[in-house]
């Protein structure tokens, strides 16, 4: 294929600068602001929460997505979500964007805003306005500056999520730039918590659209830490042009490349997020094999991916087979369950545990060592049809409860 | 109302033998198999899991409900499920019934099974069969019979759950009594794990059904301790007419008498298992008051109560009324919420929480003191109609992860 990974993440496309810094939002000594910020006017295209309660900035961003010819700047901060916040919400997204936009000679109707952590708290306004103006003053295209803005929107996240690709198109190299983050409150029904993607690609902003609503299918809304759909979920593309490649259009074999470049992004950090899962250890995949439509192997493997005793029991390297055969029951897809196979995978690694209704006879030795790596893979075989997705999660474990018996204080 | 609760269990109902005995099924030193007998036959109403995967005596008993004229005899032993095992598995539930109807001069379509436990292991049929024959000579209509069954039945329970009461039906004292067990793998779909209710009335089959198939749908399937549903969920009413009260009829002042004394069976059981959940430190308790239906009332009772958030929330007594929101917000159900109210309530103190979509400036102590509360009360006032519903689960804790990390060990 023709996607590389290159070492970056947001500031690498053309003409996109980023900055972190202290604002003291909630915390104080931590990065907890972040601007991304392009050189260029972008066309966007978004996806968010499908949760009644929206947070203001979803809202916000919702309209500059559908209203706004283009977009050349993100403010985003963590601590506070403004959520729960009513009407006042709205009014700290307008005066976000105001100041940004004053500082950056655009119109507010051109900032995107993003905020995530504590529902219901109100955001200190002084020192949103005061973070604003020290990140516009910071800004830059180095590779730093995306790393700066990758660690200032983490909430429990363990580690940063960034990544950056070229693909080629029609001769240009186009470059793709993106970070992420997510921890709790994940189980996106249209994206991930915050997830950001920079290109320099010249895109229509339909075809963007079109192109980023087929994909979060399959790799955002395939994710789950917890089951809960937070009100904050939002994940946006912004597309400046600068590499000056003919325009992407659908049907033709530059858009399958640029699609699969996306797709490979997308794919990457929504894994990065199921594995940086609260207290998580390792990453669950479940990839469910010959079933009679997409729609029925994604509802079975993200039943099992979502299954509170199974990712206990593999928290547990517990080889119990019986919460996974549990979970693709009540799924809701309907199948044999004495005509199907259940495999344990990591490392290269993979044994039949499950066959024909009953325990396959497979060594416990072997499948608690193969629990008890940091990505375990469960795949089942419905021997129905020919449809297949892959889901992915993490285990339970004591810090996840630790983390949210008392997140707030 | 003409219902009077009374010290007892299954056996209160005239003609009703209980039993509980140490069989060793798969550990020792504990009562793990008991029987439910009654000296005259009885109609048998029952609803199952939903589950894709049934367990053997799921099917077994589903056979016996809908094919027999009656039942005489329940069998249940605890420790393995027998789910997962094949066509093995029917055959252990045949073996079971032949047995019992042997020794007590019945037909194997006579004879009720439950199983409750590991999934995937099988049967010790000999120890089993053992079990059965030290079970017929066991039983007893003593109040203690019916204590030791309901202790037999225990899983990860902390503590066995038996109610009895009496309903005046045209006179007559009608009893039931009842006896259920659960505590992880709880999110029903039909019913819980295992629910037995005993009663004398004089109530036709279809009649017991009909009553049952509705109650449940209050009860038993709006409880959740884990999101699992589980392959073995049953609940049976057996009734054996020895009451000799005046057949129950639907559209009378009795069938709601008795209806409201089967409610309160199956409400109180099921609250005991939301209370008793795995690793749990409270009953927590959502009621949803104001929605436009009652299917909407039920979907955001549940979706709070089944929020691993609110839970962890719960359990580290932690106001934290955002993931509530958030959870109302994901269940499906529409809803302005900039209109609508949460409240926390607990020992008859309640503090509004949340109000025009913003914090309603409660006092954190106060709110800190109600969730410290071993029954905690989160009540939401949709402000869009007169359907309300109640759902019942528990908080999340770190001995819910330790009890299902190392389950089978």
């Amino acid at each position: 294929m023709s996607i590389k990974t290159i070492q970056g993440g947001i500031t690498s496309p053309k003409g996109f600068q980023a900055a972190g810094v202290e604002a003291g939002v909630k915390y104080e000594n931590r990065k907890d602001m972040a601007i991304i910020y392009s050189e260029q006017p972008c066309v966007v295209a978004g996806t968010f929460t499908s949760n009644v309660v929206k947070a203001a900035p979803v809202k916000w961003d919702m309209r500059v997505v559908n209203e706004s010819p283009f977009a050349q700047a993100v403010i985003v901060n963590t601590g506070i979500a403004n959520a729960g916040t009513g009407k006042t919400g709205m009014e700290y997204c307008e005066k976000t964007a105001e100041k940004a936009a004053e500082l950056l000679k655009l119109e507010k109707e051109n900032v995107l805003i993003g905020s995530t952590g504590v529902i219901g708290a109100h955001l200190p306004m002084d020192r949103i306005l005061a973070g604003v103006e020290k990140l516009v003053a910071a800004k830059s295209d180095s590779t730093d500056a995306g790393t700066d803005a990758s660690k200032a929107i983490m909430t429990t996240d363990t580690v940063n999520k960034e990544l950056a690709v070229t693909v080629d198109i029609a001769g240009v190299t186009v470059t793709l730039g993106a970070m992420s983050k997510g921890s709790g409150m994940i189980h996106p029904n249209m994206c991930t918590m915050l997830g950001y993607v920079t290109t320099d690609a010249v895109i229509a902003k339909d075809t963007l659209q079109k192109m980023l609503s087929e994909d979060v299918v399959d790799t955002y809304n395939m994710i789950s830490v917890d089951g809960d759909t937070s009100t904050n979920d939002t994940l946006l593309v912004l597309a400046n042009g600068m590499a000056k490649n003919p325009e992407i259009k659908e049907g033709t074999p530059e858009y399958d490349a640029f699609k699969e470049a996306l797709h490979y992004i997308n794919e990457t950090q929504a894994k990065r997020l199921a594995g940086d899962g609260e207290g998580a250890k390792a990453l669950v995949e479940c990839e469910v094999i010959n079933a009679v439509s997409k729609a029925d192997a994604r509802t079975l493997a993200k039943s099992v991916i979502t299954s509170s005793l199974t990712k206990a029991a593999i928290f547990g390297h517990d080889a119990n087979w019986g919460r996974i055969l549990c979970a693709l029951g009540y799924s809701g897809a309907k199948f044999d369950p004495e005509d199907m196979e259940l495999y344990y995978e990591a490392n290269g690694k993979k044994i039949l545990i499950y066959k024909n209704g009953l325990d396959a006879g497979y060594s416990e030795e072997e499948a608690t060592e193969i629990l008890s790596q940091p990505e375990v893979r469960i795949i089942a075989d419905m021997h129905m049809g020919n449809a297949s997705a892959t889901a992915w999660g993490c285990d339970l474990t004591y810090d996840y409860v630790k983390i949210n018996a008392d997140y707030r204080s």
